[in-house]
C-alpha cells in the first residue's frame, strides 16, 4: 500500500505488528479471551500479543502486563474488552501511549441511551486528541484469515478456520458480517478479511471499503450497511474501488419503513433515505445484492477478474428446457443473448441435425453421449459466437462417471479462450465442484443464479470502462436571500443560473408588447398586468394564442378595455406577454438536501408519474448534461419524452441542460439551500427548450 | 383414488402393477437397457419386468420376449424405446394388445420436422383408438422412489436414490425435470415422483398435476412449464389442488420474447401468452416461483401442511442486523410483521434491559449465552405476539458446541405450539440441519429465503380459506352478426348484455331533447345529427355543458341555426343528446381470445398507463363482480380511481360489474367473437357509474 493511499491510517487497525488485549482473560471463551485463543489456535499472527490484565501476570500461557502504561512497547493496536465503566479510561490511557488504533469489543454507549451517547462522544473526542482510530464500540471487530489477526469474539471459528482468498467483507452488524463470512467459508468462497464497524463511533464502514480497495490482497469487496453516517469516506472508497478495478457487491438494509423503523432500533444507525444511498451506488457502479446468496455468488464470480463491459452471453446446453429459463433471465436483467452466426449454425445443424443451434444452443443430450462432439460445439459458442460470457448447462451430468472426461474436453477449449467468463451450471459433488472452481470455472448449480452472476460482471465492466463524466456546469456564484424568496425572485436567481424560466416581460405599451413577443416567438399568452387585479382570468384578463403582431396589438388593447371596464380604479402596469408553452411534456426538477450526501437531485414526468407511480429518480450534486441525460432517460415514463403515443420527441438535451445546471446551482447555494423544486417544467417539442414555469427556491433560516 | 377421481386414467401410467420395455437392452448404460436396471437395482418394484426383443432371450437376467404378442400377460404400461422408424408400429402393437399406458423415449417426432409431426399424430391417433394414453414422445418419463418404478432413462441415480417424501415433480423438460429433482434430492428434500411429459402427443403436464393432487402419498406439487397446449386438464388440476389443499409451485418459463424464441425451438412448444397464464395461476393460488432454489424452498416449507391464512411473522434474533433485512423483505412481499403487545414488550425488557422487544425481537447475544432466558423470549413470541408464523435467526451459532442446548429449549416451546411454523435461519453441519428438518423445523441458511417461503405459506392459506367467487353475471344469449359489426351495432350487442354506454338519444325536437337529457341527468352534450355534417365541430354544431332544460331548449334552436347558416342544403334530423361524461377516469376494458383458454378479460387505466407502462390485468371468463374488483384494485395506478391527487372517488362498484359483465358477454358470444374494445370507459365518481364512450367488437368471419 502506497504511503499516499488515502485511507492508510487505517492500517495499524487492520494490519497491526503488535496488539495489546484490555480486559485479557484466561478463559478462552470469553470475549477477552476469545482474541488470543485464536490467535494463538491460528498461530499465523507475526506480531507481539500483549495481554493487559492488573489481577494476572500471564494469560493463557502469555506474559500479563497490569496496564497500558506497563507494556514494552507503544501497540500499533489495541482491543478493549473491559466493562463499560472502564472503557472512557481505556481509550485515554491507550491515547496516552501512543496506540494508534483501538477496536472497542464493549458495548453500552450510543445504542442504549443519552448517557451511553455522551460517553461515547468522549472517548471519541479522547481517542482523536491523541491521533486514534477506535472501532466499534459495540462491536465484532476485525480479522484477517492470511495474516492471523484476530481481534474478534465471533463464534464462527467452532465451525472452521477462513478459506485463504481475495474477497473483503465489511460490514456494520457483527451479527450479519460474521453471517456472510460464514456462508462464504463454508461454500469454499475465500473471503480472508473480515471487518464489522458496530456503531461507528469513529472509523465508518465506508473508510473500510476505503481500505480495502487500496489493498492488494484484495480483489473484491462485500459490504453489508444499514445506513451511512458520512459521504466523504464512503465517496472516496467507491472512488478508489472503481479506480483500482474492484467490484464491491452491497447489501443495504433499511429500504423499507419496517426494515428503518428495525435497523433505528438497532445500534444507533441514521438509516438515511435509501432512494439516495442507492442512486450513490448506482452512480460507482456498486451493485446491490437483495439477498446474502446473490452477494456471495457475484463475489466469487467477480475473483475471476472478468469484467466484460459489452457482456454478451452464449449458452450450450444439453437439452432445450433450460434455455428458456436462461433466456427469461438474461432478458430481464438486459443482458444480451445474440444469435449465433448463420454459417455456423449451418455448421453445426451438420453436426447434430436435430440440435437448435441459434443461441440458447441446444446441442442435444447426443453431444453428451458423444464427446467427439462436444469440442467442436463449445469451441463454435466460442470462436464464431464470440461472446464475453458463456454458459455451460450440464446440471447432473456432472455428476455421472462421463464427467471427468467431458470436463477434460471443456478444459481444453477454455484454455483456448482465457479472457471469456466461463460459467457451469452443474449439480456435482462439493469437491468435484470446488475443484472446477480453484480450476479457473465459475459453478453455478441454479443457471438463474448463474446468469444474475453473469449480469453483473457486464455491469462492472461498463462502470469501470466508463468516461468519465463531463464535467458539471459552471454557475455564476448563488447569493441566496435571507429567507425562502418570492416566486420571481426565485426566478432571477435559477434565470441567473442558466436555468431557463418561462420567459415573460412586463410591457408598458403595445410595441414593447409586441417586441416581447416577436423575441419569444409566437403563439403567446398576454395576462392584465395590474396589482390590484390578482384573479386576472374571472375578467377576461388572460389571452391565449395570440399568435401574430396585429393580435398582439389588439390583445394589448382588449385587455386595457376589459380591465378598465372591470376594474375602473385598479392601477394598470400594462400587460405580461409570457411564451406560450403548448405542446410540451410536464416534468418535475427538483433538490433536497440529503443529511448524509448534501444536495440530491431529482427527475420525473410530472402528474401521476411522480405522485402515483413515484417514478423519479435521483443522483448527487453536481453533475454534467450527460449524467442528466442518463437520468432522464432512466425513468419508465421516458417513452413519453421519446414521441410515444404520437406526440412530438421532446428536447431532451435543453432538458438535461437544465437539470445540469440545476445540480450546479444546488452546490454553489451552499448549505442553506434547503430545497428547490421546479414544477413543472415543459419539455418542449425538439430544439424549442425546456423552460421552468413555476419555482420556489426553499432557504433555510 | 377414488374411482370417480377425474385423473385416474393415469395410474396405469403412473403407478402400473406391471411393465413392458420394448427395446429393451442388455447394456445397463442405453435408454432401453436403464430402465430395467434401475428397477433391478432399487429392488422395490413389486410388479412384473417384461423385456420385450426379438433377438434375445433373456435381458439384465430377465425372461424377454420377442414381441408384445408373446408377452404372458397384458401390462399396465409399456416403455417404447425402440428407434423412430419402429414407433409406430409399436404403439398399434401395445394398443392392439390392451395395454393402457405408454411411455415413450424415442425422438424424432413434432419437434424435429413435419414428417415427425404426422407420424406423430398417427400415434396419437392409435393409442386413442385403443384407449391408451401416451407419455412423450421425446420425452424422459416417470419415476417413483417410493414404488421403485423407473420408466426413465435420466442419469440422475449415478449419484443416488430417490429420497422419500411428499413432493411430486411434473415437468414438460426432461433434463429439468430431473436437474429440480436431483436438486432437491441433493438438498434431502423428499420428491419421490417425477413425471416429464416431454412433446405432449397425448398425456400433457395438467393431467399429471392432477393425477398428483389427486394422489393421497403427495402433499405439495413442483411444475415446471414451458408452455401450455390444453386448458380443460390443467384448469381441472388446479381445482383439484385447491380442493384437496394441495400447494402447486410453478416455474412457468418463456415469458420473455427471448424464452419465448428458444422455447418454440424447444420440443414443439407453444408457448401461449404469458400474462395469461400468470393470471390463471393467480386465479388458483398456483405459487409462480423465479428460480429452482426458491421452487424447492416453497415446496419443502409446504410439506410441513401449514398454510397460515391470516399469516404473521415473528422474528427473534440474538443480533439486530438481520432483523432490518428480514423487515425488508417481509414488507415488499406484503407479510405482516405487527409489533409484540406492549406489555409483552416491557416483560422482555425487564429479562434484559437493551434487548429491542418490538418485532423483530432482538433478544440481543446474552440471550445465546443463557440459557433460562432463551426460553421465556421464546415463548413470548408464540404466546404474546401471537405470530402465525415464527422465525428464529441464529446464524452460526446453530455450528457453536451450545447449539444442542439451545436447540432442547426451542423444541421444548416448539412443542406447545404445534400449529405455528416454526422456521430458523440457521449455519449448520447437513447433518444437523437434515435432523432438524425431519424433528418438524423448516431450516434455510438464508434469512431472505426463509421470509420468501413463509410468505408463500400464507398466500397458499388465502387462496385454500378464499370462500368461492360470486358467479359470473348471467346475461342473454349473444347472436354475433356475420362481421365485424359497426360501433353502433357493437353497442347494442353490449347493451344487451347490460354493458352500459354513454346514453345517447336521437331528437327530433326540444320536447324529445329535454326529455332524453332529464333522463340522462344533465349536464348533457347536444350535437347537431345529420348525415351531411361531419365535423359538427367546425360548424358549432357541439354544445357542451348544457344544464339545464331552459338550455336544451335554447341549445336545440341555436343548433339547428347554425347548421342551417353553415350548411343550408343539409339535411337535419334533429339533434343528439348525450349525457356529458365529465369527471370521470379514462379506462380501457378488453376481451381477446387466447388460443388456449380461450376469451380473456383485461382491464387497465386509459392513456399512459396502458401504452407506455403496460399497466394491465388479465383475467380468464367468466366471472363475477367480486373478482372484477379485486382486478380493478390491482393496478399500480388503482390510487387514480381511489381518490388519489385530489379527484373524486370513481365508482369502482359499477366499473367492476362492466367488467363481470363483459366477461359474461365474452363467454355467451362464443369462439367467433375475437375480441372486444371498449376504449375509453369513464368510470364516473362514486354513484355516478360507468360508461362505454366506444366500442369496438371484432368478429372472426
Amino acid at each position: 500500500m502506497s504511503a499516499t493511499a488515502r485511507f492508510a491510517g487505517l492500517t495499524p487497525l487492520l494490519a497491526p505488528r503488535s496488539i495489546a488485549i484490555l480486559g485479557a482473560s484466561n478463559d478462552a471463551t470469553r470475549i477477552g479471551g476469545r482474541p488470543i485463543a485464536f490467535m494463538k489456535a491460528a498461530g499465523q499472527f507475526q506480531g507481539a500479543i500483549w495481554p493487559v490484565n492488573p489481577n494476572r501476570t500471564e494469560v493463557q500461557g502469555l506474559p500479563a502486563y497490569p496496564s497500558v502504561a506497563a507494556l514494552p512497547e507503544t501497540p500499533d493496536a489495541a482491543i478493549i474488552a473491559v466493562p463499560a465503566a472502564l472503557a472512557e479510561q481505556a481509550v485515554e490511557d491507550l491515547g496516552a501511549r501512543g496506540t494508534k488504533a483501538a477496536v472497542m469489543f464493549t458495548a453500552g454507549f450510543a445504542e442504549v441511551d443519552a448517557a451511553g451517547e455522551a460517553a461515547q462522544a468522549r472517548m471519541v473526542a479522547s481517542a482523536r486528541k491523541h491521533g486514534m482510530r477506535l472501532l466499534g464500540p459495540n462491536c465484532l471487530g476485525v480479522f484477517d484469515g492470511r495474516t492471523g489477526y484476530y481481534a474478534t469474539f465471533s463464534s464462527s471459528f467452532d465451525s472452521g478456520w477462513p478459506v485463504p482468498g481475495r474477497i473483503g467483507i465489511a460490514s456494520q452488524s457483527g451479527a450479519y458480517g460474521t453471517h456472510l463470512y460464514t456462508l462464504a467459508r463454508n461454500r469454499g468462497i475465500g473471503a480472508s478479511l473480515c471487518i464489522m464497524t458496530g456503531n461507528e463511533a469513529d472509523v465508518t464502514v465506508g473508510e473500510c471499503i476505503g481500505w480495502l480497495a487500496e489493498n492488494p490482497e484484495v480483489d473484491v469487496i462485500a459490504a453489508y450497511i444499514e445506513g451511512i453516517r458520512e459521504a466523504p469516506g464512503l465517496i472516496a472508497a467507491f472512488e478508489a474501488a472503481r479506480a483500482a478495478r474492484k467490484p464491491i457487491v452491497m447489501m443495504k438494509v433499511g429500504r423499507s419503513a419496517l426494515g428503518s423503523a428495525a435497523a433505528k432500533s438497532h445500534t444507533a444507525s441514521i438509516a438515511g433515505d435509501d432512494a439516495v444511498t442507492e442512486a450513490v451506488m448506482a452512480e460507482f457502479g456498486v451493485h446491490r445484492a437483495r439477498t446474502s446468496e446473490e452477494m456471495l455468488d457475484i463475489a466469487q464470480t467477480a475473483t475471476r477478474r472478468i469484467y466484460p463491459a459489452g457482456n454478451t452471453l452464449g449458452m450450450i446446453t444439453l437439452s432445450g428446457g433450460a434455455g428458456v429459463l436462461v433466456s427469461d433471465v438474461a432478458e430481464q436483467l438486459g443482458l444480451a443473448m445474440p444469435p449465433m452466426p448463420e454459417q455456423a449454425q449451418a455448421r453445426l445443424k451438420g453436426l447434430v441435425s436435430f440440435c437448435a443451434p441459434r443461441n440458447p444452443v441446444d446441442a442435444t443430450a447426443q453431444v453428451g453421449n458423444d464427446l467427439a462432439l462436444l469440442e467442436p460445439f463449445y469451441e463454435s459458442v466460442l470462436r464464431d459466437g464470440g461472446y464475453a460470457s458463456v454458459l455451460g448447462f450440464f446440471t447432473m451430468v456432472a455428476s455421472s462417471r462421463r464427467w471427468p472426461s467431458m470436463l477434460e474436453v471443456l478444459n481444453r477449449v477454455r484454455a483456448r479462450y482465457p479472457d471469456r467468463l466461463h460459467v457451469l451450471s452443474a449439480i456435482a459433488p462439493a469437491e468435484v465442484t470446488r475443484a472446477m472452481e480453484a480450476d479457473g470455472w465459475v459453478c453455478h448449480e441454479d443457471p438463474s443464479r448463474a446468469v444474475t452472476a453473469i449480469a453483473a460482471m457486464g455491469r462492472f465492466g461498463a462502470a469501470f470502462a466508463a468516461p468519465a463524466p463531463a464535467p458539471a456546469p459552471s454557475v455564476p456564484p448563488v447569493s441566496l436571500p435571507a429567507a425562502t424568496p418570492s416566486e420571481a425572485a426565485a426566478k432571477q436567481l435559477l434565470s441567473a443560473a442558466g436555468i431557463a424560466c418561462a420567459p415573460e416581460a412586463a410591457c408598458a405599451d403595445p410595441a414593447a408588447a409586441v417586441a416581447a413577443a416577436e423575441r419569444f416567438g409566437f403563439p403567446v399568452v398576454m395576462k392584465i398586468l395590474s396589482p390590484d387585479i390578482l384573479h386576472k382570468s374571472e375578467i377576461g384578463g388572460v389571452l391565449l394564442d395570440v399568435a401574430d403582431a396585429a393580435a398582439v396589438r389588439a390583445g394589448f388593447a382588449t385587455l386595457l378595455d376589459r380591465a378598465r371596464a372591470h376594474a375602473p380604479t385598479a392601477r394598470i402596469e400594462g400587460v405580461l406577454v409570457a411564451k406560450q408553452l403548448k405542446g410540451g411534456v410536464e416534468c418535475i426538477l427538483g433538490i433536497h438536501r440529503d443529511p448524509v450526501f448534501g444536495p440530491i437531485a431529482m427527475f420525473g414526468l410530472g402528474g401521476v408519474f411522480v405522485e402515483v407511480l413515484k417514478d423519479v429518480v435521483f443522483r448527487r450534486c453536481p453533475f454534467g448534461a450527460d449524467v442528466a441525460e442518463t437520468m432522464i432517460r432512466s425513468i419508465r415514463g421516458f417513452p413519453l419524452l421519446d414521441g410515444a403515443r404520437g406526440r412530438a420527441r421532446a428536447d431532451i438535451k435543453a432538458l438535461a441542460a437544465m437539470l445540469a445546471r440545476l445540480s450546479a446551482f444546488a452546490v454553489a447555494a451552499g448549505p442553506r439551500l434547503a430545497s428547490v423544486d421546479l414544477n413543472p417544467v415543459f419539455a418542449m417539442p425538439e430544439g424549442q427548450g425546456a423552460f421552468a414555469a413555476d419555482a420556489v427556491v426553499e432557504v433555510a433560516p
